[in-house]
């Protein structure tokens, strides 16, 4: 179905293997999951996205459950579909809890329906929320 | 700008006016922004969308600053103007720090990334991601 | 603002000229609006929008005043400001009534929410709704 | 391929029982489409949808079929394929005639056009489309 | 899957097979794909879709192959499945290396980061990029 | 207007300030844009942002001009005023013609009318364009 053949580590060249294998290492797993593997054709894009992913999503002023539960949002208005489905089990295994997953999807609904209201009606910014 | 005129105490109808006097003592202030006021020629409509909001974005599962972060991410990929603007300015009044609106923007960069390549690429969802 | 400088009546190339008066006699007015003047650096491409867009929002099996509506619904979800604008200055021309753009932002909205529920859930499209 | 499980009737709870009750009941039909059995196991947002779904597509200014017409424009603008494909089922029950249907195409298509050229040229909103 | 059944030669009104005659002339090919098939229901769309495709993709002052680059960057945004697909084909078969399509993808991943950023932080356009 | 204040050279950190500079010296110009200010209040993004930016717009397969438009057909249809205006001006300072640029809008309005059409039709995949 992809427009990109998933190269295996027996396909892919020795840059890429070398980002899978620290994608097993750092997530503790042996799988590779196919998004890597269609960006594997790419070795310097597939590195810098791993590595800018991993900065993105560490633990800082956000905690990593609520950057997956913003990483959900994001690309359920985005419709991806592959995002949506790696990023809840993402959620998921960092201990999304049912409550908070329909919590998120209420924000979103919400979100969603008056960014179309606020959109069709065109209504102008307030000066207060001008920085 | 807007496609609606936006609507004063004075000019709006008695079921709006109340829905600008609850918004008035929910938020503690006297201001009422120019959504709501746009939204007041469809009173019905207006006091659905005001009930709703409150109570998904109430304090639950998820706090309440953690939900304004989900609507901002949600309105930026909207390209809501508007909503962009409004909720920022409500997740400070939260208490959202420097450095948690950071964070907040390295992720939604982060996502619609990976959003643009798995579409462009077209990744098939992997079993383990379906429930 | 915009990208293109806005083309006048003695700026514009005689084939854009012919276009700018063809709007002005089915229209009945002497006003060009600036989507015309920004495309009249191409026109081909401004003859061949104009055209299509008369026979696209010509009285057929739905009449123009809900193609209008429609085209406000897609203006609106693909967040084109200038779109919307003109399109809810054209819908009120041709006898939209406040009810009628109440139900209209009422739809627009439900369907906003709605969308994005379904793609964050990623709800499986049932067997009986395929063709 | 949901990032939820669909809730059959025996795995719902009471409440969400009662709306596919209610969705049954309303719709005069034993089956309950997908996207519902996603929604419950959310009962009370299940239940705010469904109730807020029949007063938005409810007969009003706009009559229900026009309503369903608009609903398929924002949903495939948004690209959500389950939405696109149960209105488009949910028009033709109600009485979408294969020439409405292809109107609606036709004006869909425009406007995707004439958004994207308004968006790419940045074209400014005439002073006369301001309310 | 589709919303509408795809039309065969034999299914196809005498107008649409003019316009499945006219693609198989000039595409070389007797294979029609599935897009026109079910735009097919209105020959006067397909006409129209088809012949201004040509039209917009010819070689002119950018090449057929930049073309189908800039078609895919589009697509992509627009999270339109089938369009990638062929698009990306249709790019192969001119001669789209897999170094350009690293390139694309490339450039639309940072293209859709930063889009994500300006309209997060709503950042105003500079006076020296108006024209 | 922005929901973040721009960083001026005195305001900006160290960290910021070196970015500025490097922007300054590769494109031999004293003006930092609104985007690179308004990004400076995370020197580390900044910094981030603008080496990947470098390196995806940098020529390679495809000449810079190229990218340029690649990147204005992501920010149209993205909605995204600023990059739209900011890299419709990089375009012209490559050396964009305007033949260039208006066959670019045409190809643009072309995939976004066809992305609409094959949403809203739904259309399967045809095997053919699976990898």
């Amino acid at each position: 179905m992809a427009t990109q053949t998933l190269l295996g580590d027996e396909t892919a060249g020795p840059e890429a293997r070398a980002v899978f294998d620290d994608i097993r290492l750092k997530r503790n797993t042996d799988y590779v999951n196919n998004f890597w593997r269609a960006l594997a054709h790419d070795p310097a894009l597939l590195k810098a996205i791993w590595e800018r992913l991993q900065q993105a999503m560490a633990p800082g002023a956000l905690d990593p459950l609520v950057k997956e539960m913003i990483y959900i949002a994001v690309s359920a208005t985005n419709g991806c579909s592959y995002c949506v489905h790696s990023h809840t089990a993402a959620a998921r295994a960092k201990g999304m809890t049912p409550a908070q997953h329909a919590e998120l999807l209420q924000v979103i609904a919400m979100a969603s329906q008056t960014n179309a209201l606020a959109n069709a009606l065109q209504v102008e910014v307030d000066e207060r929320f001008k920085t």
